[in-house]
Parts: structure tokens; C-alpha cells; sequence
């Protein structure tokens, strides 16, 4: 018995996120399919988050566990021959068997999009949020700045979420906004992350820029731990988890991202 | 009357070129239709250019007359609603109503994508060629440099063309070629191309890089003037028009296209 960790691409927009749920179609499912045409064997795959409906990843980790004598570097393509054209693996490699894609990984990148133009753009329609009224992204650079740092980021977390139940502070690495030609980009980087919480801090982001919240209000909003003290959840669309962090040594998965 | 210039972006895969045809779907038409819609009268537009069937565009200039009173601000937005969604106009001004968006283009500049990789890639597999073997970008950027200057680019023109009949010679400006991880990237611009000119650059380049040509082919071909000692047509799919100049003071087109 081996364990494969497998590194790949997505397109979200026709998919119900990762998770398989019943009567929808999901990333692990069409992963599960392709496996299981591929090795004879169906496997529970293990991924390295669960990312919501619609949102898109350019690295995504899972592991399973098999028999096959595929040959691992043989592995990628001959998945991405049953995989639909919107999911696509780039990478395997044989890990421990005690690999977890999700309690290893010690960091996560994602990025959110925004499209800064009212005029439709055919190649960002399905990547980026469109905001008509033009943003400062320098100043949503320096709000963005209190994002970074150990916090309790309970504001930041879908109010479904039972964050009672758990411990809601992470420690954010990096986050900054940068401007090229008509595209934002927020890129935040943490230990972790909770339910929709980056869609909330581009949210909160967006309704300082809009005035619809005050320029401290993410301060307020760390502080107080309350959900309506931030701002709204922006959509998936714009979503891209980019990068995941493993320990060196473990894999070799985030060598080979882009 | 009024002669409007647009600016738009389009996503060619599904569309048989810019020019109208007979029997097919082509950029141009869908646009005549919009024009029509939002205007009540069926306009000719005539663009900077005759894109093949399945190139796309960043910036594609064109022109029609009109006595619509619709202000030219509100233009893009009211075009956009009866476009598809893989069209879409990002500007509209008036010209002189004797501007000519294909005669009075100075120059050009297009790019061509390669993904560098054997695995599939989600987001590009639509607007770049893959290509399996590493491809050694710095030896394609040298040897692209051969096309710089003012040539006779007859070897460069897709052998049906009438290149008896019409003057091949051009000024390449720039002709370069570089890596962003797997993505190569060739970028050229000339005062003009001829039929199929990009596509038989990088296939030469391609045939370069693979041992299929000498490093001096392009020097070879562009003396000798024969279509057979350049390279193969590389296809469409990796094709972007993504910028038309135009002299200063005739337009602002340029000034607003990323």
C-alpha cells in the first residue's frame, strides 16, 4: 500500500466545491471517478481543504491510498484522461503513510480577483468579482495591513459556522492588494483559515472602499469578534486558493505550483 | 453622422474569425448585431484586421457610422448586453469620418502562448499551445531575435496567400520570448503581418527548439524567401492580438486597454 499525494488544478465554476455531497457534482467525486478508472479501485481521497461552491484552485493537495503499480510520474496524465476538462492533476508523489493533507499543511495562499472596469472582460468574467467604481488599492493595501498578525479572526467567519466550538484565532503572514492595469488583487496568506473567511475580509475590504464602513473597521471588527461588524461576503468567483505550505521534506508538491 | 471607433476584447474559440461569412459564427457579425440592436440600423463595421478563425484579442479596433444619439460613454455597456459573453466592448470614441482602423494602424503587437507541460491546465488549455519537451526559452529568444528588422517576410506567409501579388516586406520592432513558470510567451510587433505570419514564427521557433530546423533557419528563410524553409503553422488557440497603434492625436484607443 502506498499514498499518493496529488497536486492539482481547477476551475470551480461548474462544481459544488470539493466535498462530495450527495446529488451534485464535486471536485472529489470527478477525482474519486478518475481514480478508480485509473487503479480498478475506488479510494477516499483526503484534500487539503474544503473550498466552496465555485471558488478555484491553481494548487490543491489531496492524498489516497492504493495498490496500483501505475508508475507515479505516469499517474497525472493518466488521470487527466478521465478528469473533465476543468479539473486537471499536475503532480504525484509517494508520501509517509501517516501524510495528512489537511493537519500538515502549515500555510495556505489564496487570491481574490477583481475585475476594476464596469465593461465585461470574456477572459476574467468567471475569475474575478466586476466593480464598476474605481478603487483605491492603495488605500485598501494600508486597511488590508491589520489583517496581518495573530488575531481572532471570529468577525471573519461565516456567522453559520459554530465558531464557539472552536478556536477561532489564526495568524495571517501576508496580506496586501495590488493593481495591474484594470485587475485587483487581494493575496492573503495564514496558518489556516476559517469558514469563507477570506470572502469576508475582501467583503470588509470592498465596504471600506465603498465607504460603506469606516477605514478601521477591520480593527473594530478583530476587536469586537462580532460578524456584522464586518463586511459582506464577497462571491466565489473571485476566489483562487494558490498555494499550500508543507513542511520541508514532507513534499516536494509546492516546488512545482505554477 | 458620426463614425464611432470600439474597442473590444474577444475570446475566439468558438468564433470563425472576425470577418462575416457565410454559414459560420464570426466576431463581426455578432457585433453588426449588437450595433443593430442598440442602434435600429444595420451598420458595416470594418476592423483593424482579419483575424483567423480561433485567434482571440485583448485590443481589436474597429469602426462604423451611425446617427444614433446614444452618448458614446453609454455605448460600451449598451453593446455589451447584446453581445455573448466571449465578446465584449471596453470603449467607444469618435474619429474623424475618414479614420480608417486598418489603414491608419501603425503598428501591432500580438502574443502567442505556449503551456509547458505534459498535464493539462485548466485555465489555459483554451489560449495556449502545449508542448511536453522543456523548452529552452533563452535559445528561442536569440534565435527570435533573427526577425527584428526589415525583411522580405514572404517564408512567413501561409503558402495559399497571393504573396506574388502583394509586397511582403515588414518592420519587426520586437520579437521576444519569455517564461512565466510554464507559461512561454513569444511577443512580436511590426508595422504589419502578413497571412499567418505569427503562426509560422513560432512554428519555426518550435522547429528550433525541437531539432526539426537549424538555430539559423530564420536567417535561412527570410533570405531565400520559400515557405517551405521556415517552419510549421503553430495553431490558432495560443494567438492574442493585444494591441493596434494608431498615430497620436487620431485615437485614445491605446491608452485604455488593460
Amino acid at each position: 500500500m502506498r499514498r499518493l499525494l496529488l497536486t492539482l488544478r481547477y476551475d470551480g465554476t461548474h462544481y459544488h466545491g470539493w466535498q462530495v455531497q450527495p446529488g451534485v457534482v464535486t471536485v472529489q467525486q470527478v477525482l474519486q471517478d478518475a481514480i478508480q478508472s485509473v487503479t480498478g479501485v475506488r479510494a477516499g481521497v483526503i484534500g487539503c481543504s474544503r473550498t466552496d461552491s465555485g471558488v478555484h484552485a491553481n494548487m490543491f493537495c489531496c492524498t489516497f491510498d492504493t495498490e496500483s503499480t501505475v508508475p507515479i510520474e505516469r499517474m497525472p496524465l493518466a488521470l487527466n484522461q478521465h478528469l473533465p476538462p476543468d479539473v486537471a492533476v499536475y503532480r504525484c508523489e509517494e508520501v509517509a503513510l501517516d501524510f495528512h493533507p489537511r493537519y500538515l499543511a502549515q500555510g495556505k495562499r489564496y487570491c481574490y480577483h477583481i475585475w476594476n472596469d464596469p465593461c465585461r472582460n470574456p477572459f476574467w468574467d468567471r475569475y474575478a468579482l466586476r466593480r464598476t467604481g474605481r478603487l483605491d488599492e492603495q488605500l485598501l493595501n494600508r486597511a488590508a495591513a491589520a489583517f496581518v498578525g495573530t488575531h481572532d479572526f471570529a468577525a471573519f467567519c461565516a456567522a453559520g459556522a459554530d465558531t464557539a466550538a472552536e478556536d477561532t484565532v489564526r495568524t495571517v503572514s501576508k496580506a496586501e492588494v495590488k493593481r495591474d492595469g484594470k485587475l485587483v488583487t487581494f493575496t492573503v496568506e495564514a496558518d489556516g483559515f476559517l469558514y469563507n473567511m477570506v470572502r469576508i475580509m475582501v467583503g470588509t475590504l470592498l465596504d471600506i472602499a465603498a465607504g460603506a464602513l469606516p477605514p478601521d473597521a477591520i480593527e473594530t471588527a478583530l476587536e469586537t469578534g462580532r460578524r456584522e461588524d464586518a463586511g459582506f461576503t464577497a462571491p466565489a468567483l473571485g476566489l483562487f486558493l494558490e498555494k499550500v505550505y508543507y513542511e520541508e521534506g514532507k513534499t516536494d508538491a509546492e516546488k512545482t505550483s505554477s
